[in-house]
């Protein structure tokens, strides 16, 4: 390395040295951040157990002690990080194991009903998808399944406002499988999302059973330049039982409230609310038809 | 641990315990299930091995002997996950050696037209894409090619009727490129994807040579109300030759027709068939105007 | 294995083989290609370099060792990826090693800006989301920010016109995200993408200060038909200050621009220049309501 | 790569593969060797079961599943060793999933009292040696228990006649600790190694309870001239119960009897029996002292 | 698996679950026990940070931060391990964080003194062993340098009465090279062990400078038969400087002196104190010499 | 961390730094160093070749293309390593790819020859110990097979004169199996070591065809005490053609010759040649024998 190298690099680390130094958001506080990594592979951990024989390791995976040996993992390693983001989050003022046993209480005791949910999302995307060939194969692979496995498991911990934990296993599903679900959001059972890529789920939507979505549906929030100080009020929509949203549909809106029952069809826009048993489509979706020169394609 | 959780995590740990032993899902029927990152490994390797250099192990990319060892792997290890697939799936009616073998020949004597696709599927990128500086690079770095790549492993097994892991694969490449091409589907030589977010091709799509799909384009189903009964019926378009389909398009419906040499708009939702050499565009997108109280941005 | 497998394998082999012998993408050019493992796992070292605490090794992340120690050992292994795509790319005729100093001395030392410009990327995305809790947590979780973070690394590389890497990067956070913003685009202060799945931010694309972009949005080319013809020339829109962009919207073209504090509604397609303090909607979402069968729901 | 080498590498590798071709060693007969990377990995689950909180995942350690957790997958990771090793070596005359099966059983059965056993040989090493501070250290540290519990379940197999599996399991530990105790050797309660290097106890050997050993000493055979000829017979010592071999000692021979409470001392040459309660001394250990000049040490 | 495996594992499982709960050996005490396998990486960083270059990281091993970091991370996670060993030892009753915070200010201020102390073991060994060819082929290689640096972190650690940790070190270093140096023993400077394999130096040896010890060298105790009685009193012998002790040779007991500049020959057996100046061998090597049957060698 | 932990760190780190910079031991010349994790790798690679299906990837090994392919690899991994030994010995004045090029010309043709050697070991250890149940038992578990493939391998790169690559693989074998033979000893064929802990093989010993040692054998110099005046001269033993060394026993001394077909007797310390057929035993080995006090053994 050359002399001049040697010092560009001294100086720019100085410079960020000192920025780190002086910026709030790197303060320690005196205890340690959660850890994005170890909140993932707890996540897998979880899904792994809640359909064991689909995902991790195989060869014990049906036996009488999977489900208590996973538990008891899944319980020393998650409260490491609720106390760490109780500790960073609460800046030393809350009770940190207190509050971290009592989460873990809450959550531990959810997980068989999370399961019962999981089954019955699976049952809804069997039924609602002609290409599922098996309930295994959905298991196996639906990206919906994956983004609304982790979301039901997420929203315990939202409920029990656990700060960074349940925003990091959401989008850790959202990279994975592009679909956004806030935490926040209430959704209730038969839940299917079919290929799914763009879905966002606000995090003050509310959703009904046997709900149906499709790629590039929107639930979102009509307007947020007011920014945090929209924090807390209801700006996502509310969706009755039955109800179908097609692709790319947006509704918007937190007053906004689709009733039971209705189909919103592809691409619709629809920013206030629809009574029960009703169809909503784009108005004949207008297209221009022009010949074209019959030349087009030379080579590209 | 205290005593009240170890409480907590037995019950737990029953009732999915319990749920398990109940479900028709986690019945393992005498056999293992496919391991999902096994296949996924596979498919990597698939992916190394038809474009050596670029993936994987450089130092023996290509060497004489890369190609042959790199399929004796492959044979190896896929059958494991064919037999797995055949036995879980065909509830122990069908034998699974022999179906594995049967699919391997084909696989296999197959990947050298795979690969030579491949290569058409990188000029069709290069041409069409101003942003391509080489051929290299579009190997290197394009979602679309490498979802394409996966989508054309997969297709072989989809018609050898193997279950869950052409699905597997094609979810695979879904989550890392939001491209999600049914391995059903039937696709030509020169096919491009450009940025390719949101991009659904329907289990019985069918699309021509030369074909070009921008981000956000759907070529799917009018409905899937009727859900399971739908399996098998063709429900997705087909594409003609030398087409071209902006992003955000859709294109519905199992006896829609685009001709050849047609260019689809952006935004274009598309529900009935179109002559060859037509344009199809939305009609003058209708905007509306209004100009802004000057004091908008204050701080967010 | 049986004789025939074997056979099969050996004619697949040497045909595949054969095929990488004569094709021009694998030839070597007496140099190593560039290897995206290793430019992804730098990316990621970056990341936490600049973000301390929040990614990779936590015991460490703090001290003032930290940056130094990232730095040389991000300039090392940057390294040797510049001189492989110099040398690839250059086809033996640039000073490779001469080329990757200076690219390096040029990278190095803007790291410390672009740490000052994430930060107030967090500061905007902070501001602009309701759903935000923290500072904290946008670092952590935030898609856009990571997209961002990846394509302010990489911009500089593209600046210094490195080949493949640039786009290794931002195509690498692209599968994450779904976010892709190309490493040539030039973007302001205090830029903020929501949700984000689905954006395509093209190569000669200009963005102001302070712009907000949801999921969805394009800022892409009217046509790209002319493929390469089209390389280096601006074929995608500049966006002022202040400019929001809602979900869904298109802004096409190179010689659109789109003036400070002007707000693009959702879903709207706009191919041509908007004035300043504009609000730009699609006309009044044209929308037909129809009552449905009131037994649609029986089963699915 | 130039031509010349790429030659040399084909004659060699076609000589390797002739050679491997025609070699009896090589012969796979239709099933698989077992794997010796698995069997030291099973190996080290058995010890980390045996011990909990010492070795392997520290927060599952202590549950009440931990047993039954590990016992569930060594019993089938053990059983496809078994399977390969009995397939192997047994040529396909036996039924290798009874066999293996069988096996289990006992193997299982057993476990119970192994660790039981081990106990007394942690309480042996810290009641025998000064330099021992605790238990705890005893079970973390020390080579020769390490030694003795890798021995207590390998003798098991043996005894089940278990092919290849037990001397890797033995050949494992000898790496490790540089202690060589044979599989078949039979040893009692209250056993401790000191130091431990270099000791090696044959095949035959038999050792009663409360047995010392120390550094360095050999229980073997007079003579092995007769290679093959051999194999089953007795040519290893026996020591009866509270015996002590200091370092560097031999004890040859299969007729050779160390009665109870004997103490060999450093060195010693024995290979013949001795009564009980007999201390056997190398005769004073003859030296000779002469005067060094005083130049000796110049530099080093 | 058949119920009765299953069985067999309930049974096996609940005993080993029931021993765990009853044996004292078990009791976590409410905090952690020290984790070998940090104990072991925590090591060998030391090692690549005392030898740059050698080991580990190389792109980033000479660079002026490496040092710095390298004692961050270290003093990080030691900080960990000495608090779960002081926390387990003590019983609770002494201030683990006091402690671990003291005894980490004395580690890490000792830690150049070592290097300097390596330097010079290193130079001992190039002087020493006609078969080094240079000073970095004996760092890259000699197991004598490796256990004498093991050893002499250890040391800092055993002086300052850390439990278990000094241990796990050292028997580490003895499980790589079959050297057993007890973390206890005093070495001066300039120390070569040659080949090494069955060297054992005792917790209460003493060994001044210039000293070379060849394999299977015992500076050991005559007598272990009071065990824990012994505890504390010393037992192994004391080296004056310049002593040379070569292949096979014991020196025992704890009032044994080796005076200055003596040289102990090949197995010879010492128990009691030599005066400096001094060359003891065994008494001329007594052998037989008888005419073997010519035709010993029939097959192997 | 406080802030006196902070300033002892800064201090060790200087003064760790400054020493680094100031030792001749630590300049890098211009190059790097070899990488020991690297050449391990790359020897056990090799191993895997030579025994095909006994270590490594089970799947390919006895494919036709395993060969080729590792040869590959092999050449191209171990040329750096190569050309990085060359490059740091020899101080940048020889032409370190023209050497490297050469070696592994050398290397790469001998490796059959090697192989078939290794199989005559094979034969010579199962022929010579009653304990070998088959050749497969003795190619998976015997350390002196381990020991003699890596000497037979670091051999010829000894006899190219490669800087530190033969001895890092010999210590490597030495470290695992505590047999020490070094890479510069000419070994015969047919060669077999029994358990081997403690086996010393230096320099320059020769040994010819059918040889046979066991545990704790020296083949060593004489004295040492000249050190590097020593370097090239022969100061270890010749052994002729089926010699037998029993365990413990010390041939010293590089004008010591012992005959064919000679038996040296276990602990026998041989100084000075021996003719041919002779069998050499210490002396009746003196022992003296006293009865004990028959309350020994009240704990331990």
């Amino acid at each position: 390395m050359t002399d001049e190298m040697r010092t560009i690099i001294r100086e720019s680390a100085a410079r960020i040295t000192e920025t780190c130094g002086g910026e709030e958001l790197f303060h320690a506080r005196g205890c340690a951040l959660p850890e994005r990594a170890e909140v993932v592979d707890i996540t897998e951990k979880l899904r792994a157990l809640l359909f064991p024989g689909f995902f991790g390791d195989v060869s014990t995976a049906r036996s009488e002690y999977a489900a208590g040996y996973a538990l008891t993992g899944v319980c020393a390693r998650l409260r490491v990080q609720l106390e760490a983001a109780f500790c960073y989050a609460g800046n030393g003022e809350i009770d940190v194991e207190e509050k971290a046993e009592s989460v873990l209480k809450v959550f531990i005791s959810s997980l068989p009903q999370v399961q019962k949910l999981l089954l019955c999302d699976v049952e809804a995307a069997f039924d609602g998808d002609p290409a599922a060939k098996s309930r295994t194969g959905v298991v196996f692979s639906y990206p919906g399944l994956h983004a609304i496995t982790v979301y039901r498991l997420a929203h315990i911990l939202y409920k029990e406002e656990v700060p960074f934990i349940p925003r990091i296993m959401t989008e850790y599903a959202h990279s994975l499988t592009s679909i956004d679900i806030n935490a926040g959001a209430e959704i209730g059972r038969y839940f299917f999302i079919d290929h799914g890529t763009g879905v966002v789920i606000g995090e003050t939507a509310v959703i009904g059973d046997f709900v149906k979505l499709y790629q590039g549906v929107t639930l979102g929030a009509l307007s947020t330049r007011l920014g945090q100080k929209l924090a807390g009020v209801k700006r996502h929509p509310t969706l009755g039982n039955r109800v179908t949203v097609y692709s790319g549909a947006s509704v918007l809106g937190g007053e906004t409230v689709i009733g039971d029952d209705c189909v919103i069809g592809g691409n619709a826009f629809v920013t206030s609310s629809v009574p029960p048993h009703t169809r909503v489509s784009m108005k004949s979706p207008e297209l221009t038809f022009r010949e074209m020169n019959r030349t087009v394609w030379e080579k590209a």
